[in-house]
């Protein structure tokens, strides 16, 4: 499998180094934090984002609040560990991978009888999270490629590359896998409004892993669908509920009704780390409701009269019975999701 | 019914008065054309957009050439009207107003005996067309709004309202109606990527109007559909087949599958200039392919990577069965379109 020539994120021992995704793809620009509350401020800002990053983001941010408590009782540090971990919980609700990662942070530093070795267990746990999933798309762009064949054009929405992932990619790593297995391979990308990930960053990585692809406004995906230019589409996910009801970028929904009406397959590609079992099905994701000037203005311009009200909220949720099959590391599954999901969690 | 106060396009004699759509919100500049050509770029170039706006822009555009075609032969004048109208029929290919008016201007000059007589049928007839699109639109929205309950919440795409039409407006017309009528009226405006017709136009329509709105991206139709936020869509039309099938701005093809989903009524707004019964379906209707630097560009800034190819069609076709109802100035029809389209055009 093909390396890329950046890196999303990397830990520096006492910093997070990070490529600013809002920057992108006018300026590779690389931020090295050394305070958790940047991390967390990263985080929110959308300077790393995809559901697999915002939660390797979080674990390291936690390891670097944790190495900079003091000398303190085991009990005090639970303590400071607890509001570490609540700030980069109020970072952003959807995506499911930032609570698993919190959640295995709380564990590690918990196993551990005193604060020295609680210090290197998060700082290890943060990296196994990480090398957990770099692993994990790179096994389920493999299956998810078996569902590829030559000659597809694939519409995909958002981001789903490494820059999302840290690792090979979700929808997008399925579709790098493809191509690498020889497969002929087109894409359509959808822009991604209001902030444009599919313009800016499915762009910048399509384009540098040499894989042909199309842009389009959102609002085109039903025209291409309707006239028989996509074979199928493929998108990551930010939260999967147990009975398979999936978070996604807003918009993902839209595409899923549309691809059903035109029989045209609909995968969801995500690791493990992104199913949530305590949610029996989709109503009860939490939908974060972001800035509304992020929906009157593009790229700094306002777009909209003066005392415009927007709307933005920034994912929505696909209903199970859309969904063709989920893409996961340990396989790909199918309805009834329900029964099927329990198995590989 | 209420006027605005502003005029998207007026006749001063000898020219053509415009006000620039490209430059709304931000600023109120009005053109002054004094030839045929000048008319021609500026609805290529959308300064004026709208079907009925078009048909109207393209009358005025012909009248203004006949004007100034010298003293000649009979069939001198009509060979240079043709190179006239071809010009002005070269702009834009979807719209079924522009070719509508073309038609009407040809036949006005070819039933007069003498270039004087014809210059002055021409400019009649421009006029005539510019009058009753304006009578259209109010009549239409008078028959719409009776489908408008108190207390709705309307979605809408792209820009059907005065400027979009020289008139009352197509599914803001009704909109518009419907509260004239003391009616609690809220309207979700999408965006409406690529050109942004919906944030740039309808915003500050709506805004002139004192109607509440809320501004989304044209990918979050699908999540406010599906929560039960919107009660009706409704949409205006650039060409509508002998069967009802509908081409309009892009994207709404997608919003009449996501309200048919959501079992919301879906309604077309549209003058019977609009109808094109020399067409049996929506197949045959000609899209407009428009710049792909429209897609990359928000507002002059580039969004993509250098070199992205993007496509750009500007409209999309709605399958008549899609439609609930269509609203005209003769009255609303229903299915079978293909039967009652004929008995109204």
């Amino acid at each position: 499998m093909k390396e890329t020539g950046y890196q999303p994120i990397e830990w520096l021992d006492n910093k997070v180094k990070l490529l600013d995704q809002t920057r992108l793809p006018r300026e590779e620009v690389y931020l090295e934090l050394g305070d958790y509350r940047e991390v967390a401020a990263a985080i929110k800002e959308m300077r790393i984002r995809g559901a697999p990053a915002i939660g390797v983001a979080g674990a390291y941010g936690i390891a670097l609040g944790a190495l900079k408590i003091e000398d303190t009782s085991r009990d005090n540090f639970m303590r400071e560990l607890k509001d570490i971990t609540q700030t980069l919980a109020a970072t952003r609700p959807t995506a499911r991978n930032l609570f698993m990662a919190i959640e295995r942070m709380q564990q590690a530093a918990e196993a551990r009888g005193d604060t020295a070795q609680m210090k290197k267990a998060l700082v290890n746990e943060a990296a196994r999270i990480h090398s957990e999933e770099i692993e994990a798309t790179g096994k389920l762009a493999r299956f998810g490629a078996g569902l590829i064949k030559d000659g597809t054009t694939v519409l995909t929405h958002c981001n789903t590359g490494p820059l999302a992932t840290t690792g090979y990619g979700t929808a997008i790593g399925v579709i790098r896998q493809a191509k690498e297995q020889g497969k002929q391979i087109k894409v359509l990308a959808d822009e991604t409004r209001p902030l444009l990930q599919g313009a800016r960053l499915t762009a910048w990585e399509l384009k540098q892993a040499g894989i042909p692809f199309t842009l389009i406004t959102d609002s085109m995906a039903g025209y291409f669908l309707n006239r028989g230019k996509i074979d199928c589409v493929i998108i990551g996910a930010d939260r999967i509920a147990a009975n398979g009801d999936t978070a996604n970028k807003i918009g993902s929904y839209g595409l899923a009704v549309l691809a059903m009406e035109n029989g045209v397959p609909f995968y969801v590609a995500a690791p493990v780390s992104t199913i949530d079992l305590s949610l029996a099905c989709g109503d009860e994701i939490p939908i974060e409701e972001r800035n509304p000037d992020e929906v009157t203005h593009l790229q700094g311009a306002s777009t909209a009269p003066e005392g415009t009200v927007a709307a933005n909220p920034a994912f929505d949720v696909t209903p199970h019975y859309y969904i063709t099959a989920i893409i996961t590391e340990k396989g790909i599954i199918k309805e009834p999701y329900i029964e099927r999901m329990r198995g590989i969690v």
